[in-house]
Order: structure tokens, then C-alpha cells, then sequence
């Protein structure tokens, strides 16, 4: 076995690679119902960064390991299996410190993975699908036909949605900033593509018509949560699940007052709290199944192992990504399979 | 009779105050089924102000004659009286061009009013107290002990508000822009007074302790809608009926996340269109009764007669006022009735 390794931050702060470190760690055995699990896969998600600089609605006592879902693979079981079996793939618990080469964790809060699926793909299920997922079915009622627009649209949840929404038959207007970032959308599935401005509503008109667009799901804020506003038939809803601009959402009065334009947020641990344990499970184990599949699918930008977490989250942090940064402690899962 | 003026604009723009005049008009005899009114008082409104400008949400075929709402005494009537007499005092209909010496309007159209209230007080029921008191009733499910925090408390709106609330058994949290209009919303019922600021959430502490706010009434705009937000509780909606600081509504989607804030707007206008005339009777005849009995009562900064409606625009669009401008079309209406 390799050295246990993981990403440890002992405070926050506003530089996030500057906080964290790989560092050697004792692996005890795993006690009695719980599993030894080799990582092979966790992503650096945008809550993470700002788990780290300390801007997160729940921060975990310091010090703390970083990482909140992944991939593993079952290297020894003590005690009851629960249907487990060494060698299997399992999703790892929400919270669990995923930046880490091994992990003692409960059995029973492992969730078994089929063997044939990329573990980088399986490795993003339970925070990015599930965001984009609730705020399809929960927000505002879409049936087949709707149309929904959302910015961010090269983003990883971006991603998620318009092929999750392909898969309702619900239309999306796919919005993002930088015309460089069209191409990786349409690639994604987006059909209809735009680059954000102040004219976004004539922009849309122009191309696909007076669509009666009732739900937009903002990641940036600043006056393009407006662009996205104006785009709304009176009586829309604008959910807001980030903030990647760094400024506040802005919306005229003019448009909340006039066009009962409503702006609120979606915060996917929130729901881990007041969903039902059957909705939870149905919703992933369908959500897997669409990974596996092949349905769900986000980029990989890079790959970093557990040395260079720092490199990692830097990249993570940057503004102009194409791509998701994902975390293979114990180097490059293809090849750890 | 003196000659009939009214208050006419052929085009709009933004000054206000530059495409309005008064003007002498030719007034017919009532047809049948009318009734000749004469204009005791009607307010400047916001919404006025920004009919001029153009910015409302719904603007009349131009030329237009201003003015919204407002109280007269019937003069004559031409046909079935319904139940009026010549000497009544009654409330226009909304959107009759209340700033006129003169009118004609279907009988059946106005409302019989008590002739020993001030006038000027009841030529403001139609607007700014129904707003009120449905903010406070239609946006959050309030029992009497809940608390709300509003800005442009000093405001007629701001007035009426918390008027409403200590009826009801509602705590308000009163919040203004300078120290200036402190006293003026303290002389209005208003208990709590607090001048806003960045740290508005740890001033409300400091006074009235840890108190949950679930409802934020927002007529500024810009960081102060934040401002608001932050005294929230999880799960807290900020309703927006006005933009007194010229920016747009901003919320960090930290709140809108994390905290689960809601924002939205409330439109009188919209509702008319929804509600039930049940309902619209029952909301006015309450409110009546409150203006009557002296509950509902609004700080007059001036009066205007006809001749000077362009002094009266402008004083009603400049900023800091310390009550409504109201327009006397005739000359000072307590020397009228």
C-alpha cells in the first residue's frame, strides 16, 4: 500500500491553494463496520474553494481534510458487508473528505457503483447532477415543450442540465460570456447557444422566437442575473446557485414589480436536509444510472494526484475554465482499475 | 363655476415636470348616467411621476391628463343617482385623470365618502394604503407578534405600513436613509426607527434584540435591498415596491443561497387585475374607515392648485421630502367643503 496521503488545511483564507497542503497521514485499520476505501476519484467543486477561503454556508471544524464526494474502491471490510465486496466501486458519503488517499468510512454509508463506468464520471454524482436535477423539477413546474434559459452554460451544472432537460423534454437557451466557450456547449448537447449581453432577450427572440421562457437558473450575478431576468414571461423565477461574476444578483425593481419577476437561490445541502431518505435515493440511483449510461457526462479539464491538490485548486479557482478539476490521489483511476 | 383646467402632457421624457401643463378645457354637460364632479384633492405619486417619465409599467395613449386618484364633491347628476346626492363627497375611480378642476365620471364609478374627514387625507386611499396592507398580508402568512423590517419608512407607503401593523398586532422594524427623517416616522407610530447602514442587521440587534423577520418591504434598491435581506431569517422574503435610490435590487447570492432568501415585487396595479370586486370592497371599505377614524393618516408636505401642477411634479420627483405633495385643483379643499 502506498503512503496514505491527504489534502489538509489547518485555517482558511482568501488565497484557497494557499491554505491547503498534502500531507502524510496514520491509517489505522478500519474498525469494526467500516470499510478501508482507496480513492480513486474526487472533483474540486466550487463549494470547495469556498470551503476554503471560509465563503461557504457550512464549514467543517478546522483542521479539516478537504473534498466532499468521489469515488472508491472497497480494499478490505471489517465486519458486516452489507453487500459489499472487496474490489467493488462505491460512492462515497457527502462530506467525507475526499481528498485523501485512503478512507476508513461506515459501511453502510457506501453506495455500490457499477465496475464498467469511468470512476472520474462516477466520481461527480452526488453534488453537480442533483444541483442541476432539483432545480429542473423543483423550482417552477416545466412540462415537455418549456423553455428555460441559464448562464454558466460551459459549467459542469451547465452541462448537466441541458442533458438532463434534453432528456425531459425541456428546452434550454444556454448562455455564457466568452463566445470561445459556444463551441464546448454545443459539444455538451446545447442546441441553442448564446453569448451573454445587454440585448440577451432581443438576442434570444432573434433566435428562436417569442418563446415563453419561465424559469432561468443564474451562476453569475452582477447584472447578467437581470439579462437572464428580462428573458422571463411575467411570473418567472430566477434560481441563483452561485457567483461566479463575485458580485451581487441585480434585478430592477421595474422588472420584479412590473413583470412579478422572482429571484431566489438553490442550495443543494439544504435539500440533503428536508428530502426524504426515499427521495434522496431514488433521485441518485437514478441520476447514476444516467452516468452510466452515458446520458450524464461533464469535461474533465485536468487530473491532478494527491501532490499537487494545490496546483489543483488554483486551477479550480480560475475563472476561464473548459473543464471540471478532479482530484486521482492514487494517480490516474484508468489505470488504478 | 370657475373655469375648468386640468393638468394635460402630449409627450414624455425625463423631466418630469417640463411636459406637463395646465390647461383650460372645454367641459361638457354630464351625460346620462354621469355625474359632475369637482376635484376636492389628489396626491402626486410615485407612479404619476414615473408615468411622466414614461418608466411605469402600463402608460396611457398620449396626449393624457395626470393624476390617478383623488376625492371630489358631486356637482350634478345627470340620470339615476345610485343612492349619491348633489353635496356628496366621493372617491374617482383609478385612472381618471384626477388632476382637473372638473370631471365628468359614470356615477355608478364613484364611491360616497364620510364629508367630515379632510379630504386630502382620503384622496389617498386608492394607492398607497391598499399597497401597504397587502404587502403585509399577501406576501408572508404574518400573526400578530411577527416582526418586519422596511426602508423608506418615511415614506406614505412607509406611514401607512406601520400604521397597519400596530392595528395588527405586527412589530416593525422602521429604517431610513438620513438621520433627518428619524423624528417624522417616530411622530407617524413608528416604535423602532433605524438609519441604514452596512451594519443594519447588527443595529437591529442592538435594539430590539434577536428577533425573527420573515417580511422585508423594499422601496430603494441597490445594496439597501441587501441591506434588508441580511435581517432576515432563513427562509425570508423581501418584496419590492419601488426604486427611491435609482439601482437596481441587490442580493449576494450568498443569501439567496444559504439563507434561502426570496426576492420579489408587489404591483397594486396587478393586483386590481386579480383580485375578486368582493375583495377590492371589502380591502376599501376597511381602509376607509381607517382614514376616517384617524388609524390611516399621511404627513402632507404641500399643496398645489392647478396652476402650479408643474411645481408640484417637481417637488414630488426631487428626493428628500418629509411628506406627499397633493394637488388642490380648486384652491385649498377645507375652504371648499
Amino acid at each position: 500500500m502506498s503512503t496514505p496521503k491527504h489534502a489538509r488545511y489547518e485555517s482558511r483564507g482568501p488565497v484557497p491553494h494557499d491554505v491547503i497542503h498534502p500531507v502524510q497521514f496514520e491509517l489505522a485499520d478500519p474498525a469494526e463496520g467500516e470499510c478501508r476505501v482507496v480513492v480513486l476519484a474526487a472533483p474540486v467543486n466550487p463549494s470547495d474553494v469556498l470551503t476554503l477561503t471560509g465563503e461557504y454556508g457550512q464549514l467543517p471544524p478546522l483542521p479539516a481534510v478537504g473534498g466532499n464526494e468521489g469515488v472508491g474502491r472497497v480494499e478490505q471490510i471489517q465486519g458486516q458487508a452489507h453487500g459489499l465486496a472487496e474490489g467493488d466501486i462505491v460512492l462515497l458519503p457527502v462530506g467525507c473528505g475526499s481528498w485523501s488517499t485512503h478512507l476508513n468510512l461506515p459501511t453502510k454509508a457506501l453506495v455500490k457503483l457499477p465496475h464498467d463506468v469511468d470512476p472520474v464520471q462516477l466520481s461527480m454524482l452526488t453534488v453537480n447532477p442533483p444541483t442541476a436535477a432539483l432545480m429542473l423539477s423543483d423550482i417552477v413546474d416545466l412540462q415537455p415543450g418549456d423553455w428555460v434559459v441559464q448562464n454558466a452554460a460551459n459549467s459542469a451544472v451547465g452541462g448537466y442540465l441541458l442533458q438532463l432537460a434534453r432528456k425531459r423534454g425541456i428546452n434550454v437557451l444556454n448562455v455564457v460570456r466568452r463566445s470561445s466557450a459556444v463551441e464546448a456547449v454545443r459539444q455538451a448537447g446545447g442546441e441553442h447557444v448564446l453569448v451573454d449581453a445587454d440585448d440577451l432577450p432581443k438576442r434570444v427572440r432573434d433566435l428562436v422566437g417569442d418563446v415563453p421562457v419561465r424559469l432561468a437558473v443564474d451562476c453569475v450575478g452582477g447584472v447578467h442575473t437581470e439579462h437572464l431576468a428580462r428573458c422571463l414571461v411575467p411570473g418567472g423565477t430566477v434560481v441563483n446557485y452561485g457567483a461566479m461574476s463575485g458580485d451581487r444578483c441585480m434585478i430592477s425593481p421595474r422588472y420584479l414589480v412590473f413583470n412579478d419577476i422572482h429571484l431566489r437561490g438553490f442550495w443543494l445541502a439544504q435539500w440533503f436536509r428536508q428530502a426524504s431518505p426515499e427521495r434522496r435515493q431514488a433521485l441518485f440511483a437514478e441520476l447514476a444510472g444516467l452516468v452510466a449510461d452515458g446520458t450524464l457526462h461533464a469535461r474533465i479539464q485536468a487530473s491532478y494526484g494527491i501532490e499537487h491538490v494545490r496546483d489543483a485548486i488554483q486551477a479550480a479557482a480560475s475563472g476561464a475554465r473548459d473543464g471540471k478539476i478532479v482530484i486521482e490521489p492514487n494517480g490516474p483511476s484508468r489505470a488504478a482499475i
